[in-house]
């Protein structure tokens, strides 16, 4: 069943035009024909039944039939990532949107080289793996800032896990116990700096965790945390 | 550090000529100098210091020194993976060389077009991917089988950990209790046939295991469900 996430207010009987790419893809990638079904969602009015109605080049519209899910959101979890190679970015933006992230926040830290960041790719990317899980948001990209700066402002009561390599730190298991506003910390490929694991180290509201005993790539350390979280204390308990 | 896994037995004294990748790796892509020291391992003599001898266009010789850590073995943990398209696959195994995986064992399911499967290139990456994460063996990538020829030939005592999407599978974390061998099955993007989710389902040894309410690309859902695995009964518990 194909989904699209839309800009549009979702209502019985509203005709939507689907803006050049999506219409695109309808048409000449999925070719879909006038009649068939699909989903719709805007992240505010749950999924929506529509029927395609008029299949043109550069404008395929739809004819929104009867709400099929109501609006959910998943737990409240922030990705912060720092800036790693395209590849590997594009990978974690992805995996963060099937595993339920709400904002993915990249930061800038001792060890990244990060002159080359679209934050729109990113956020495409964010948006049709959202459409391919099933999910009724899109998590939203922020634009890259540097980690103090990130510390400097950070929102009251949201508590901080921070994956760290070194051989102190607890198991994810352990050290989430509790839900509420979480944010994930996943460093660079080189680590994070002395100065930079002694600050994060100090803030009342961060927790060190260790993900086993061998040197994860920046994705695969992204998915793990993010996938132990989930299990601990988000959407994947009973 | 640069890490190399070799053929050779590892032995005080012993001087190795590697082959012509690892040499042209070593010399024009890491522009090491003789007397620069790295690390080999084998998967059965533990990790050596080694100390580059000559560095020739197509031969560079190591001199082993003395050994650095002794030979250890990570859980029995085999995956059995649906074949995926090339992309994927490749970012599956190099995953599962680094969560600690022994054997990665491709099968060829319902909804699985199989025809390109290169399993030497699947090996070396794995290989790639157990140097840089620091783990002293090489997880063995089988031949492609068929899943029925797989259940045919099961080995006795190893237990099952189905991935299934049906709603009354268990979470991973109350699915596996115990450790001892297990193997992580994970199916193709189309999901298990019918026919096969009934076979499965019917094995005494097997338990199927939910991953979370999203749905995941099997990229993600076999690093989600090795990660639980190492979590629940693996290598990654205090």
């Amino acid at each position: 069943m194909i989904r699209l996430h839309v800009p549009y207010d979702l209502a019985a009987g509203a005709e939507l035009v689907l803006d050049e790419g999506q219409s695109r893809y309808l048409g000449a990638v999925m070719r879909a024909k006038a009649g068939d079904e699909l989903r719709v969602f805007n992240g505010r009015h749950g999924e929506w039944r529509a029927i395609v109605g008029q299949v043109g080049k550069r404008a395929v519209t739809l004819q929104l039939i009867d709400p099929a899910r109501p609006q959910a959101q998943g737990p409240d979890l922030d990705l912060v990532i720092a800036l790693v190679k395209r590849g590997p970015l594009e990978t974690i933006v992805e995996k963060a949107a099937e595993l339920g992230v709400r904002r993915i926040r990249p930061v800038i830290t001792e060890r990244t080289n990060a002159d080359h960041t679209r934050v729109d790719r990113l956020q495409a990317i964010a948006t049709e793996a959202s459409e391919q899980t099933g999910r009724l948001d899109v998590p939203q990209v922020a634009e890259p800032v540097k980690l103090e700066r990130l510390i400097a402002a950070w929102e009251a009561g949201r508590r901080l896990l921070f994956c760290d390599e070194a051989g102190d730190a607890r198991p994810v298991l352990e050290a989430v116990t509790d839900g509420g506003p979480w944010a994930v910390l996943v460093g660079p490929e080189g680590g994070f700096a002395p100065r930079e694991r002694e600050m994060l180290r100090g803030l009342p509201y961060a927790v060190a965790a260790t993900l086993g005993p061998r040197i994860l790539r920046a994705d695969t350390a992204a998915i793990s945390a993010l996938t132990l979280w989930q299990a601990a204390a988000g959407d994947w308990r009973p």
